[in-house]
């Protein structure tokens, strides 16, 4: 993964956390990640594909995602249901959406999200790729985001 | 989700294990997910969209993962490592993309495909979708594809 199409992603991360649930995200440093990486409780997850085939992870601890979930819905949510992991979908659908806007050359589509919760788990992407972690944290706690994001090769000329 | 679009999953799935790992899957009771629906240990994941958006999981028992990595590696791997989970994205994108070619008029591509793997956990998707759940038994285990897959609505002419 190229490191100039991380930069999307962390913008839409920090603005969609500060415009829908005022909250401030401070990044951490971005590593290439590890073979089966760790990820947190909560994890929404992505798919995007165009001129470009790619996967976002947003990984939450258990309390900022519930926090964050509250806020975003306006109720108080104590636990994992399916409201926070709702929110959770939704706020990874916003990230990569607004993301897509910025990378306009791969025109790029976005999938359906879907949300994982467990004990504390492990990610892995193809080998030939190697995404891209960022860890943000913020008053309510701390997550991950995870993008890989490669370019589709030209079709060969045949003939 | 319409029932209608599962059977291209079912039969990319059935097609694929038999023409890959010379292994005859058969196929249990389809059910509606309920809300966190539960999945096993290694899970790959792909995203889908086009004139439809979706997502597909396909959930391995760690030993059946284990078995159809080494038969697919011809290798005798004994845990999950990353040539387990390279071999189950592998197998996740191959449903896909042979699922997708079925559904033509969605215009589909696929996403990248990510496995993760821990505890036994548990999946949701948005709550306007139901996705379809479908069981699968071989000689080596079990395991569980689950499929959303909305078409877009159209565009609504604006003026």
């Amino acid at each position: 993964m190229l490191a100039e199409h991380i930069n999307p992603f962390i913008n839409s991360l920090t603005t969609t956390f500060q415009t829908m649930l005022d909250c401030k995200m401070t990044r951490g440093q971005l590593t290439l990640s590890d073979s089966l990486a760790t990820l947190y409780e909560v994890n929404g997850i992505i798919g995007l594909s165009g001129k470009a085939v790619g996967t976002v992870i947003l990984s939450f601890e258990a309390q900022l995602a519930i926090k964050a979930a509250s806020v975003m819905l306006m109720t108080e949510a104590s636990e994992i249901d399916t409201d926070v992991t709702d929110a959770v979908g939704e706020l990874t659908n916003m990230v990569a959406g607004s993301a897509k806007a910025k990378l306009e050359k791969y025109e790029l589509s976005i999938g359906l999200p879907s949300v994982i919760v467990g004990k504390p788990m492990h990610v892995n992407f193809p080998s030939s790729v190697r995404p891209i972690v960022v860890p943000f944290t913020c008053d309510w706690g701390t997550m991950i985001m995870q993008v890989g994001l490669e370019p589709k090769e030209a079709p060969v000329a045949v003939g």
